[in-house]
């Protein structure tokens, strides 16, 4: 199958910010084979003709647990405590496969109508989730957070070791690595320094990444500081948690010395703002992170705290929350937001993707030329991150294969995850 | 015209903060007739069934400058200095009456798709504004900015006291109150005593409310604080400007003093989170605003610092962001945002709109009830306020009439004002 779009605004994410006025970007096999204001030579199947409309790289959300959509909501205008303990952790005690699966589409419906060509997502049940993905057509670099707070930690004591072996064998390079695995630490006060190197050598003797909550909470990396000496970052640096391509979702409390580890192993800051701000945790220091060269990566979280899987909200949040915390118009740009969530991402799941240049993986979103909300458009980059929606996506293209276009769902039955979910999940996992 | 809402989950925004699940709302003459969860007697010549979906009050955008939309992202990017000196304020030079009627036509598309049934504009050549608020059917208080720098002001010296007297001539009390006009006074470092005192009579004398910019920015507020020995609320409070129904944008450096005087003369407070945060001034205290007993409300700004029209984006920043930056996840809830957005709204413009009671103004939404992004409805508030987008709503009423309806405007030719913008306004205004 070779597809053309025509009389697009393509929006790169290069070096240079390019932004190219009524371009031509061809597609085959999954990939970008040319970008240009030229047409492209020879005859192509389907051509897309987007009316002057942006086309820019599918988003990238690195860090979320997807199936959590079931729980939107539920437990809301309660403290921290309150919530996970008397809401969140009950209602996880009753998921089935069947329920996790029609939570996990339902989430996928939501990421893919606003335009997520990839995800990053921790959760339980994985390889269900897994099946969800496989048939929804989007990239995904899956993991199981393990959890561990025992003194006498051991593989086989440990049930989330066995978990991550077996999410691996299950789904790790399947199509042409379209799901990948990644190792998976829940978080530093949920678990033992046994564990963190149990789970470095597994992910290094794997060859994949790392994903691990970091310093989301104010409480957590004072305790840990208190109780090991050192931040969060630093205790499991030592221990060899961040030697592979790793993530590190929230980072709200790092410090100076934090960044400049993560900076030199190549750690990857995913900023959730949404979610840090609805809890309460705080607002990450990201241009400090930025500034210290360290890779800024954006996710919405899980919806059970952000509560939705818009990713052009996301952005704008990131591109003006800084703003105003620092007082300073320019303490992060449009164009920041818009890498943080392209590019950035791709970079933080080692995925050849959040680009529009030949060679790279073909996801790619085009958005409504007549939205009234995107005209006019003075500059592609703020359009998208300060006045775009996720409803604006007129179609979400992943590796090639036009999975949703002007409302339809062409990978997932609507209708029946909507009943499925009505019908089972809600009444499993809330007696209602 | 007598309609039918059935099988709705009415969000009323009432004192007790009731949502009545299966419930019918019946309208008659642009008024909310019947409210319950039995079906009111007698014959319908409309009944929309909203199969279980969010039935609630429009949403009232308490500050807004609707034709700056046609400037969405221009300039930006740049401090506010050179963004306004070098970028807004050579545009606004060459605005003529047309450009302005297709802009404000552009605005008011987005926000009625977006749920706003009732907007407070201020800006210039209003009169003209007036004629697409007239047409597009939504109510609003308009007003004009008044500006004076001299020493020796007199009412004929100063052009925008003829305007104040023109738009009130032209538009106030029009189609029994739907457009109102009110007094207004962009803001106290753009004006001196005379015009305040000047402007408070004005507005006693026609029986009308005022709308001023205040506090903005630090910098506004600490050179007033400075100069005159007083914050801007307590210099324009002695000359009277807050005599009658008053509403002041922004109030992001306002001061425990203030919110005693603002609460006690009942001037209500409109958060402008949005721009607030991306122009980098700040982020308002509204804890404490509300604490203090002040009313307050919600706006947008205008599109050229926010960089869209959507309520239900600036109800979910309002709702997020004070829990952020005070680590509160109970700063502010769904509730509060909600009731800024609506009730608290409609007392700010001094309407019976806001909530959806017997004798109301039938201004009303039905938002999408398979939208993916409001599965599962755990709790009516907290998906309004946290997952909820513009895009979902299905049905935008205002005084009883259907505006909007699946995607199709109803009093707007939307073809021919996106023609009409492309094709002269962006040219005119920009060159291009």
């Amino acid at each position: 199958m070779k597809l053309l779009f025509q009389h697009v605004t393509a929006v790169l994410m290069d070096r240079d910010r390019r932004v190219l006025s009524n371009a031509f970007v061809a597609v085959e096999e999954g990939r970008i084979t040319a970008v240009g204001t030229e047409k492209p030579a020879g005859s192509f199947d389907r051509v897309i003709d987007g009316r002057g409309g942006l086309l820019m790289p599918g988003l990238v959300n690195c860090h979320t647990h997807t199936a959590m959509t079931s729980m939107r909501g539920y437990g809301d205008g309660h403290d921290l405590h309150t919530w996970l303990n008397d809401y969140i952790f009950p209602v996880e005690d009753r998921w089935d496969d069947r329920a996790i699966r029609a939570a996990a589409d339902l989430g996928l419906m939501e990421m893919i109508a606003s335009g997520t060509t990839c995800v990053a997502d921790m959760y339980m049940r994985m390889p269900v989730v897994g099946k969800a993905i496989a048939q929804a057509g989007i990239s995904a670099n899956l993991c199981n957070g393990a959890i561990f707070f025992g003194e006498d930690f051991s593989p086989a004591a440990c049930g989330d070791c066995a978990k991550q072996e077996e999410l691996f064998s299950a789904w790790h390079g399947y199509d042409r690595g379209r799901i990948r695995v990644d190792a998976a630490l829940h978080a530093e006060y949920t678990s033992t320094p046994a564990l963190w190197e149990w789970i470095a050598d597994f992910a290094k003797s794997k060859g994949i990444g790392m994903h691990v909550h970091i310093s989301e909470t104010q409480k957590e990396h004072e305790q840990c500081k208190a109780s090991r000496g050192k931040t969060p970052i630093q205790a499991l640096a030592e221990r060899g948690v961040f030697d592979v391509r790793a993530i590190a979702a929230h980072c709200v409390f790092t410090e100076r010395s934090d960044w400049d580890i993560m900076a030199q192993k190549g750690v990857t800051a995913v900023h959730n703002p949404c979610s840090n701000l609805k809890l309460g945790s705080g607002v990450a220091p990201i241009p400090g992170l930025l500034k210290a060269g360290v890779n800024v990566a954006l996710g919405t979280d899980g919806v059970s705290s952000n509560n939705d899987m818009d990713m052009f909200e996301e952005m704008k949040l990131a591109a003006i929350l800084q703003n105003g915390v620092h007082q300073d118009p320019l303490a992060l740009t449009a164009w920041d937001a818009l890498e943080m969530a392209t590019v950035n991402g791709a970079r933080a799941l080692g995925r050849e993707t959040g680009q529009i240049a030949v060679g790279k993986d073909a996801d790619l979103i085009l958005l409504d030329p007549d939205a009234p909300n995107l005209i006019p458009c003075h500059d592609a980059a703020n359009n998208i991150a300060y006045a775009a929606h996720g409803s604006n996506v007129k179609l979400n293209m992943c590796r090639g294969k036009v999975i949703y276009e002007n409302g339809e769902f062409l990978t997932i039955d609507r209708e029946r995850i909507l009943a499925e979910v009505r019908q089972y999940t809600i009444p499993l996992l809330f007696g209602k």
